[in-house]
């Protein structure tokens, strides 16, 4: 159990969150779901998609947590993706992805997860991400360590980039010029010998993966803000750092991030990288 | 339990092969030794990791089977970097790859496989691959069906590439030539509208992927016989087709495939790819 202010977040490991003793099971959702056929929609692009599973899931968590906490905001993926506005106040926000890894989950692909952070003042408090079919829950809460399903979490400490696994994906925009600034981005760490690149479909799993220490790198162009809040922390607490790609602080509306085991790395990560523009979360 | 000629060959949850009652735990080995600081060495590249591990793995597979079945061959991955030759002849033949997805192991990041395939007058009879860490067993025997965990296994049956999520790895070599016509084969299937790329560092598991019905499609180059024997099996008692890269049949000693869940699927996938060079397994 760890409380945050005056309420409670219980993570269990088979459960997102447990709020007051009830049960908000969106995992079991998308575990059932996974199974199913999907009705699916495209948003941004072709590769761009939603499916009925999101929105169910989004709205069971927002109403959950609206219930207990009503002045609270959210940001979340599917009603940014209607148009709600994505702006972060000093206001205490939820920043919800219901389903992160849709392509995976439309493909029945076994890497799926719910992220949910949470921020106050501007800053990022806890982030909670559940792997929805291993059953793998991490958790990261400021100033008190990340835990996956209960074992603390170390990043790997890795500062050589000719050492390291690094982790990316592909974003939504598919047209010929940002696939040629993909393709070249992945060429340029191929280049400088880093071990091998993985393509997991999910930014909030790779993200943990680099918290435990199983890799040593992320960097990505398009994803969002909900992909980052709770892996954020969760890195943070873990050891690792979060930077823009840039090589500046993190921007958690900025579209891009560079997230490593070391500063070191980080930096090595975002020299090599040509930037790929995908605007900004607040300004859509 | 299967049986295989004379052999018996059962399948258990928690270990890879089970003869005459005996059980050859090599997953626990990789687990225990996941867990552990690895001395890694290099073979053809920077990237072409080997661990003690491998070998001890290799080593513990091929001596139980030796015993039991003196006058079969081996073909397996560290005995032929170490020189032994790759040929398969009529004569029963174990291929195998004792961790699929060494780089994977290395870095502790966990999608590591055994991989055991069995040949018969050069016709692939069956195939065991066990995910270490998600306690997956993958089997295929010619003729009767593919499992995972008991649960039967069926590809997705698709055969629209614009709908696919295909599976490829980078392969060994990283010169600049090699290199670029790995990305350029990656442009080319985004080009063509696959719903996503996904590189998971084992061969074996993103066929296995295929075999299940989350993944439509695989290709790669610089794979090997002992990436193969197994999950092709497997791929196709799960209804999947396997080629070669050129849309002619497989060919297990040509370091190169392509996997899908139809004939059209695999079609498409093999007329985009440009031919990256890596030699043959019988030539070597």
């Amino acid at each position: 159990m760890w409380g945050c202010h005056k309420y409670e977040v219980k993570p269990l490991s088979s459960q997102v969150v447990v709020l007051g003793g009830e049960v908000l099971d969106s995992p079991g959702i998308i575990r059932k779901a996974l199974t199913e056929e999907k009705r699916v929609s495209t948003k941004t692009s072709a590769a761009d998609l939603v499916t009925e599973t999101d929105h169910l899931v989004e709205d069971l968590i927002i109403s959950e947590l609206r219930e207990r906490f009503p002045s609270h905001r959210f940001i979340a993926e599917e009603a940014a993706a209607s148009g709600a506005k994505c702006v972060l106040t000093h206001n205490p926000t939820w920043i919800i992805d219901p389903i992160d890894g849709t392509c995976n989950f439309v493909h029945r692909f076994p890497t799926v997860a719910v992220s949910i952070g949470f921020a106050v003042r501007q800053e990022l408090e806890f982030g909670v991400i559940y792997h929805c079919t291993e059953e793998r829950l991490y958790t990261g809460r400021r100033g008190r360590g990340a835990f996956c399903n209960g074992q603390r979490l170390r990043v790997s400490g890795e500062t050589d980039l000719s050492k390291a696994l690094v982790l990316t994906e592909i974003g939504p925009k598919r047209d010929p010029a940002t696939l040629k600034l993909f393709l070249s981005n992945m060429e340029r760490l191929l280049h400088a010998k880093a071990h091998g690149v993985r393509v997991i479909g999910s930014s909030t799993l790779a993200l943990c993966h680099l918290a435990s220490g199983a890799a040593d790198a992320y960097y990505q162009f398009g994803l969002h803000c909900w992909d980052l809040a709770a892996a954020t922390v969760i890195i943070r607490e873990a050891g690792g750092i979060v930077i823009d790609t840039s090589g500046g602080p993190l921007d958690l509306m900025a579209c891009r991030v560079v997230a490593a085991s070391t500063r070191e790395m980080a930096m090595l990560i975002a020299q090599a990288l040509q930037t790929i523009n995908y605007g900004r979360d607040d300004e859509k």
